[in-house]
């Protein structure tokens, strides 16, 4: 079941022991799904129970603790030898007295590991404030050092893999958006347009299956419009209304974002006016695209235009996109702002998504790609355009 | 598009209160995004940028901040006042040198607040160690108490709203497991039945929509059903094998999980013989639970008939259920099993599942349900037993 050879994950624990031998951190502990999922391919939804995978310098493989029944999880889907995967016994579940990070200081003491450099991912969603506080009491030792974005970093380029199952992910998106525009029409449920959406992202295309994202599409209608993150409602859809609708397609935990309005009827010219703007300007962005460029110039090329438009936007435009945990999709390791200095290097992917919230609507189209030695390469087959449903 | 009165949050945020007095806290940072909902009415897919909801005991509302863009967002789902309403800049995004604590520091002690008794929420899946790090050096005159899960029971007693909704998700929860009874066949991939799963829990039913459940289905095949938390593949389905589905129908967030599993013609008896065990261990749970039993009772329930079964389970077998955001949708409050003497008392939710993970499968079979004052009602309407194929 692994979605990898082998020799990937041996290579991605190579690159990330180098990035931390860089920062003098002998025993990296990785919190955040995303990063355990890459190192090892683990891949369960067993996260809302406490799990770390420990990168030891001077051991060859990761070691996955989690919770004994997820133990058998780790046998289908990780690269890793039975004895790297350690159990904890159910009673360290949801208790008041045992907490799993006790259990894992334990194995770091039993391991001889209790005196090293320890990496800990301070601002990882799934790093909480008590598990750090238990770590530290119970490895007085220990050197804490703060590795938040270590292993996100070295995910940023891509392999040819990683790169095949976002091309793929991309597929399943346009026809997921496909797939909305087909279904909107006034008097149907937001919901219902919405079940369509889901059934062709988990269905995926007939050569290839799809699977769960792991945040459902933004997807407001009308004034709603106005908050980038919104959901759905059981409203049935009127003529005039723009449905605004972001989306991931997914392939193995790599995620494609794509988005895209559609308007039911003609769209006000002035709406016609700002979504012309925003392909203008996301072309812009992606006509600036190579190996060498940096974020702010991106940024750069995307003010360019939205200036000439008379378009005001004081968020980034976009941000590193590949493996998907709850709640993100995003690497959250660079910005598409100015000021971002990060080097695009070929191999790295990005959601460019210059969206428009105003006061009493919105307007996004977005584009996810790789970057290329001379480009950009996009991942969706998908108009650039605010979609009409007459 | 508030889903409640505005009587019921102020209900709520009043119940809050009081558990904080008695406590000795005089303000509550509520991190966790279900927390959050259920005191403000809040609802964006926005917590993957830090956000904070802050309930001050000497303050009529609890006051929300969070990114600029997603301000909008509380202007349609909260009920809150504009005022307690309060953006930071996007500058604090993903940020090197700006972390959005800072900026909620800034507030409180703006506020007045930065000697009080502060609850934090230490072990919330969004209450991270740098966020912990930056409130207490950023107030050194505040006093920290641990106020993990003070709110998660706060909520346990379902409003007559709450128990609509987790009926009206339980018969989508019904309506889904029978839709992938229908689809799933020899010869149609796994990830075709998942897509009729979640084009159902999407659109819902005719009378209400359905939406995204906060985390997908843990639906396996054949010898993956030995682990519980893990996803479908493309693969094919093939006679003889059995299809594990835990899922949730979700109605405005509230979630009633149902679970079952489909056997692809005739089953072997040995199987057949467990899938009854376990429909009769939970039943003997269901004839138990009453106002005044304990988790502990319902445990002991179990345990007779999985004895007499000579069936043998080592963790868990449910927990209290309803608001779900990721990545999960219990209520992380308590446990079903010996030793857990929380007294049920009427309006609780719990997911009961007593499911049975072997060496080479697994059988599942679940209900969600509310405690009476003189037994259980159950949300769905399913049969209880191992589904059949041919």
């Amino acid at each position: 079941m692994l979605v990898f050879d082998v020799s990937e994950y041996k290579s991605r624990v190579a690159r990330t022991k180098a990035a931390m031998a860089a920062r003098g951190i002998e025993v990296l502990l990785v919190a955040s799904p995303a990063n355990q999922f890459w190192l090892t391919g683990y891949d369960g939804w067993s996260f809302y129970t406490p799990q770390m995978v420990v990168v030891a310098a001077d051991r060859d493989e990761p070691v996955w603790i989690g919770r004994k029944m997820d133990a058998a999880g780790a046998r289908f889907t990780a690269y890793l030898a039975p004895e790297n995967v350690v159990p904890y016994p159910d009673d360290y579940v949801g208790s008041d007295t045992l907490h799993p990070m006790d259990f894992v200081a334990d194995r770091l003491l039993d391991m001889g590991l209790g005196g090293c450099v320890l990496g800990v991912e301070t601002d990882d969603y799934y790093y909480t404030a008590r598990w750090d506080h238990i770590l530290r009491r119970r490895l007085p030792e220990a050197t804490f050092e703060d590795a938040f974005l270590l292993v996100n970093r070295c995910r940023m380029v891509k392999s040819d893999r990683e790169l095949t199952y976002m091309r793929q992910a991309g597929q399943i998106a346009a026809a997921a958006q496909q797939a909305a525009y087909e279904a909107a029409a006034p008097g149907v449920r937001q919901c219902d347009v919405m079940a369509e959406v889901y059934r062709v992202t988990t269905a995926g295309l007939p050569g290839f299956g799809g699977t769960f994202p792991c945040k459902p599409p933004n997807a407001m209608v009308g004034e709603m419009c106005s908050a980038p993150h919104l959901s759905w409602t059981d409203a049935p859809l009127a003529e005039g209304e723009i449905f605004y609708i972001e989306l991931g397609g997914i392939r193995h935990r790599y995620h494609s974002p794509l988005s895209r309005c559609i308007h039911l009827g003609p769209p006000p010219d002035a709406l016609r006016r700002l979504a012309n703007g925003i392909a203008e300007g996301l072309q812009a962005v992606l006509d600036t695209v190579r190996a060498g460029a940096t974020c702010a110039d991106l940024a750069a090329a995307w003010q360019r235009v939205a200036r000439s438009h008379g378009v005001e936007k004081d968020s980034r435009i976009g941000y590193p996109v590949g493996i998907g945990y709850p709640p993100t999709w995003g690497e959250l390791t660079a910005s598409i702002r100015s000021g971002d200095d990060t080097v695009l290097e070929p191999g790295m992917t990005f959601h460019c998504i210059p969206a428009i919230w105003r006061e009493h609507d919105g307007v996004v189209i977005s584009e996810t790609f790789a970057v290329t030695e001379t480009g950009a390469e996009i991942f969706a087959d998908s108009p650039r355009t605010l979609f009409v449903k007459s």
